[in-house]
């Protein structure tokens, strides 16, 4: 039933949300209001409290045929969109003004098919990653890509963003998992792009192009994902070391080795006393770093005995976790980022070349002497993509919504530092509206030239998500 | 030094060559003449005897800077160019004619970097496959994709046709192994797409736009590759079949198993029976149908325990090949594709959802019957993908360069069932000029407008290409 209950409507929107009220009145509508204002933010960008403020008007199609008449409507009515999945994006890609229509894709959680003699499923935008593989583990299959956010991101924002997660090292991210895109382009109509098949080299790869937009070209509906074999064996591995430096040098010596982990994800010392701190566990106490590895498959005795002379040679002492523990350690990965209520806390998303890793690492000392800030990482060590966090004591009387300065300056510092060293300024969390400004400072200005060319040729009203991304 | 001897050149043809003979003296050109007419052609239209006739002007570029040279002349005297490198693609691509300018890679043969550390490698357009691969053999690395004619094709037409091979099953195609390009736009500019990063989400993927796109949007001069560390293990095994279709159906229970072959080719009886001829073998005798695949990595005897009863179930006869051997196997693979002196010959490229592979295979029986064509195919089978070849006996008498209508029509019956059961027009030769006007069987009247589109956003004079691909 449509909510027709509008605080500060424009005119265009009041407009927009009558005509879909006669056109599509089965799709449900939540006017702008305070009702909304979680649309307003994303995991990222959501403040400690909500403001007492209009979060904007809000479409929840159920079906595809709800999601192109809203896209008609807001297109006939000149009101921007903003596509929006499960909301648990960290780069503001999916943030909304009291001006837009929000088109979520939260209600379309259809697995349509699931073929697994063909090793791939059709699911709809808003299934959720981990909901997706506990739909297929009773087929031997799983869905590769695994943000650390699965529990909670839905596969089309998934594929908004490109994702990474923990072992696209070792599977690829979601590009890589994505056959074929169902996809409602500015005008309302729906266009098929990619393939069914496995490799397809017809035409120009339109697919790729939607894996990573950001909601910028189109909103996707349906998904054909390809799915991979649940492993024979799995085997998580902790390795702690004396200090950082040694266990990112081991980082580069499991590189050289044969040995491709599924997972390799660092967390320095800083990180464990947090992790210490949230889960009353005492990692500190093992090490100053930790290498928290996954193998799978085959042969897993023989990989391990490969890790374990490469990582010990490095200093580390190397332990196999029991299987009844192993979900534990991953959920200790996922905690223990810092103290958002007593300090200022930014996170950020940068990758190099994998070898200079222990470059980035060993700068956090001295960003900490010059700006007083806390830097602490996780990395997703086997990408060369970490995430760091800067944080300090929010001091007494200090207003906890205006972050030091220190903070930004000391964030800054590291990302140009990752680009000098031939790196990027996201690894997968996309440039939404918290990086949009620093694109330019990686590609060069014809390179965005041609991005804004192909975003004026994919969605020439520009209706799609503006201020986002490019 | 710059060839003058031009024979028939169009005014324009004229202008740019002397043009360029005065800005890039060291550019090497072949003027328009009977001495570049295998420049007319590629592998896959290159006739039986090449006509005594013209072929198009060629520049042939050793840095980065002449390629530059030759677009920026070309644009101004409205010469439409056409990106070349080895000539090896099979879907007429690279083909020109003499009102053209063919710029070929063959020239920038350099690797440039190798970081075992990053796992990365940077080299130039024209560096030959498998000669990449060799230089890559001391450091423990290879480059994944290995199209059939890894030594005679070069990694930037791999990356222009988004090439696959045998282990793309394993490894991805082309683009899977592509981290960045440098491309020269029609404008002569010279534009850097995608990260040295394993993983980078700035922006939309224009690396990937490029992977495939068949030289109509720019020509990719350098590009950063990823490595891999060669397996610890490599096993060829071969699997013969009583029939066709029991070999078939071990594809399927090869994917419902966890083993993932690095390799898996399927080879039907009529195609055994080609090799034998061709080779002095004798595997039809052994069988119907033959698997070839090969395993690599940890766990060798494992995952060979597990294909084998896999194999055995489905009738398969299952044999290790002795390694100093299995060299010998995949260039038997590779040859046996009919005789095109005494035949009609005609060879595509189509892909299906891998569990339709068998359906495949059990209609070429009837397009026999219907059309008198024999019909065989190699698969490169865990990817969905085969190579039919249609073949016919030359009357005597008959002209030879006129084959029977009986073999396009047979590929187009074959093509259409493809399509039907969700399939592909080309997994991994591209469009070129031999499938352009097919694209439209495939993809929809809104999705070639946006491919177009994006075409037109990239190369807005429509400079490259002209008539291929889309």
């Amino acid at each position: 039933m449509p909510s027709t209950t509008l605080t500060e409507p424009t005119h265009a929107i009041a407009a927009l949300v009558a005509e879909l009220a006669e056109v599509a009145p089965e799709l449900e509508l939540r006017g702008a209001g305070p009702g909304t204002i979680r649309y307003a933010f994303d995991a990222g960008t959501t403040p400690a409290r909500l403001p007492e403020a209009s979060g904007p008007t809000v479409a929840l199609p159920t079906t595809v045929e709800q999601v192109q008449d809203a896209v008609r409507a807001a297109s006939r009515h000149g009101v921007s969109i903003v596509p929006r999945g499960a909301g648990s994006g960290l780069a503001g890609g999916a943030t909304a003004s009291t001006s837009q229509l929000v088109i979520s894709t939260e209600r379309l959680t259809r697995v349509l098919e699931v073929a697994p003699g063909d090793e791939l499923a059709v699911v709809e935008a808003g299934v959720i990653n981990s909901e997706l593989n506990r739909q297929l583990e009773p087929y031997g299959l799983f869905y590769a890509p695994d943000p650390a956010s699965h529990d909670i991101s839905s596969i089309g924002g998934n594929i908004a963003t490109n994702a990474g997660g923990l072992r696209c090292v070792k599977y690829g991210v979601t590009r890589e998992s994505v056959l074929a895109l169902d996809v409602v382009l500015g005008n309302g109509e729906l266009v098929r792009v990619g393939s069914q098949t496995i490799k397809s080299v017809t035409g120009l790869d339109l697919r790729a192009l939607f894996l990573g937009s950001e909601g910028i070209l189109g909103i996707v509906v349906r998904a054909t994902v390809r799915l991979r074999p649940i492993p024979v064996a799995r085997r998580t591995v902790t390795a702690f070391f004396d200090d950082v430096a040694s266990g990112a040098r081991a980082l580069e010596a499991i590189t050289l080795s044969p040995v491709r982990p599924s997972i390799t994800e660092f967390i320095d010392g800083a990180t464990l006393r947090n992790i210490d701190e949230h889960s009353g566990t005492e990692l500190a106490d093992r090490g100053a770093s930790l290498l928290l590895i996954e193998l799978d498959g085959y042969g897993i005795d023989e990989q391990f005995a490969d890790l374990e002379r490469v990582l010990t040679a490095q200093g580390g002492r190397v332990d196999i976790v029991a299987e009844a523990d192993a979900p534990g350690w991953w959920e200790l990965r996922r905690s223990g980022r810092g103290f958002p209520e007593r300090t200022w806390w930014k996170g950020s998303d940068i990758a190099v070349p994998k070898s200079r890793l222990p470059e980035v690492f060993a700068r956090f000392d001295s960003l900490h002497e010059r700006y007083g800030v806390e830097v602490s990482a996780v990395a997703h060590a086997g990408d060369g993509n970490l995430h760091p966090v800067f944080s300090l004591a929010i001091p007494e009387g200090a207003d906890p919504a205006t972050p030091d300065p220190n903070l930004a300056a000391a964030n800054q510092e590291l990302t140009e530092f990752a680009l000098a060293l031939g790196g990027t300024i996201t690894g997968e969390h996309g440039l939404g509206s918290v990086k949009r400004e620093s694109a330019a400072l990686e590609l060069s200005e014809r390179n965005l030239e041609l991005q804004h060319a192909v975003k004026a040729a994919l969605d020439p009203s520009g209706i799609f998500n503006p201020g986002k991304a490019i």
